[in-house]
């Protein structure tokens, strides 16, 4: 299961495969990223990738396109082959059919109920296999799918706009605008990225925003139209604004509540959103975790103010946090990134790991996630 | 005076120039840090920098070196030789009695009042001179003193830590310590840097602090003594404590005050602290600055709070910041990295200019400066 017993050529097909992969980022949600390359003496004979939820698997593609030459060949696939029946027949049946000589994967199906099941099934047909190759690239390509799997909840990336004395408003509220275009651009893409976006009710009653994907296809990369992510707002109170600007752009707007209220139930439905109800006094992260999972979302963009960012964080579900830097001082008067009070000794500080700092036109962006 | 002019030999025998006076980086105080090159059919006949105030000058060092050859050769020195007599007698002419015939420097003299004498004694005897080149390099070695030439007032670097968040300390006061070893080792190479090290009253009482250099000459790349910065402390209200650890290790200590209790005063001046009386209710830091300049001290290395801190960005005293950016999250009971309480608006923000970004250690140290 380790990178030792694999070839430099090994590596270069398996880097081609997660490339291909890659080119899903913004479409296979909820499905998983996936590569696969058909290698032949040395010579690639077919690549493919997965595209949409519904469509072919990567390794549908690469054996469509290789046809003849499968057969004796290896096939290099980011993610184990599926052995069951779902929207698509079992992938695995696939590259045993096609004759295939060899199976490398860099990951086994993070379902810890399926793992290494796709990999016995082409061992049983005689099929050499091998796994672990670039496992850590690949698992980055999937982290929600990862996450439902592994945690049963989806993987939270918090996005936050600061100065550079930690600061995200003034204290009227005023933000407008903490980080400069090239920040503002480079959000587009991790929200494209998303399967949600999250935010509170705060949010929505101050700024009206629109959490909406407004980048092309083109500026993606893809084909077809932009998928828009889902918006989930927390609302325990049900105090959402039928009138907001989220109900009057494309995309899902899905509101979890705790409130009774069926005539505003009723009245937010009639005009596009859809509302979850919660049988408790206010929402609980962790339930509401599960829900997301429920409606099939595991890749998770907060965008959202100091208090619910900040209980993300105290919770334990902020797995990543991608902070833009401005150059600027806002001033000891202006609202905290992250609402944490309850920090009193430095021994009870948050421990970050910083993974890169970049310049993103005038501003710098931070990514690190919670030790 | 622009770079334009010069070959890319000229080019090479500058930055040797300035490789050399950076040597002087931590002796040279509070004399500019000066390098020289004598070059003879290009070849590199002497160099020197400038070691120590009262030691000869840097010109004179290469043309020792260089003896008889630096007849007809051409001298790049990174600042305008001096054409007073000071400690030592004018460089320029030296330079002129060495026979030399062409001077090329980085800078003229920075004081207004003598820029381009030193040049045009050389002129006067028949030397070609050029000015400019590499010059935004030569004056960063030299930032206090061109400060004190160019303002009448100190060069003066502002040194902060902090967390991820913005904040240098928990409600209570607690700090120790937000950077880690790394950081708080490159913080001793910029107090070594320094002329002064500026705190306030608030920083000694709360944490009786050494500010001192604990790094050996051999870390620093010196010969001789290490240095010791002077310590000067704003204590308007003279509650400086006598026992304070500041007046019991090597160093001169320095208190700025408006007291006018003699008995106070006299108390701490035998227990080795000087004493200047400032006849006013509470210290204004432009007279701070003065008195500094007075004091024979241009280029301040500031560790204080956040509310000397402050005011020194808020009046546009902070020429440069260097930010330790702990992976922490402190939250947001924790104390604040400036007390600057009065911007209310985005278009108050103070606009900085991030020069370097580059992690040191565990931290990442951001160096600005307020644009």
């Amino acid at each position: 299961m380790s990178d030792s017993g694999f070839s430099a050529d090994d590596h270069r097909c398996m880097a081609r495969a997660l490339q291909l992969a890659r080119r899903g980022l913004y479409t296979t949600h909820p499905n998983p990223r996936v590569g696969c390359v058909i290698v032949r003496n040395v010579q690639i004979v077919g690549e493919g990738w997965h595209e949409r939820a519904g469509e072919p698997h990567a390794e549908v593609h690469a054996l469509r396109r290789a046809g003849e030459a499968a057969h004796g060949a290896t096939a290099y696939v980011t993610l184990e082959p599926c052995s069951h029946h779902g929207r698509t027949p079992p992938c695995a049946n696939a590259l045993v059919q096609a004759g295939v000589k060899r199976v490398v994967t860099a990951m086994v199906d993070p379902n810890p109920l399926v793992a290494g099941n796709g990999l016995k099934l082409l061992q049983v047909a005689g099929i050499e296999t091998a796994s672990g190759l670039l496992e850590s690239e690949a698992r980055a390509l999937n982290p929600g799918f990862i996450s439902r799997m592994e945690r049963n909840r989806p993987y939270i990336r918090l996005k936050m706009a600061m100065s550079l004395d930690g600061r995200t408003a003034m204290e009227s509220g005023e933000s407008v605008w903490v980080t400069g275009d090239a920040a503002r651009r480079d959000v587009q893409f991790l929200r494209a990225q998303a399967g949600a976006i999250l935010t509170g009710i705060g949010t929505v009653l101050a700024d009206d925003p629109s959490l909406n994907v407004r980048l092309t296809a083109e500026a993606l990369g893809i084909q077809g139209e932009v998928r828009q992510p889902i918006r989930v707002v927390l609302d325990s109170e049900l105090r959402f604004p039928p009138d907001a600007r989220l109900l009057n752009i494309p995309g899902e707007t899905l509101i979890y509540t705790c409130s009774a209220n069926d005539d505003k139930i009723a009245q937010l439905e009639q005009v596009g959103a859809k509302v979850r109800r919660f049988d408790a006094k206010k929402l609980h992260l962790s339930e509401v975790m599960t829900a997301l999972v429920e409606d099939g979302i595991t890749e998770v963009h907060v965008e959202a103010g100091a208090t619910l960012a900040g209980a993300l964080v105290e919770q334990g579900f902020a797995d990543e946090l991608v902070i833009y830097m401005a150059p600027h001082l806002m001033g000891s008067s202006a609202r905290a990134l992250f609402n944490l009070p309850h920090i009193a000794h430095m021994q009870d500080r948050l421990a970050l790991t910083i993974r890169d700092i970049r310049a993103i036109g005038q501003d710098w962006r931070i990514i690190a996630s919670l030790s």
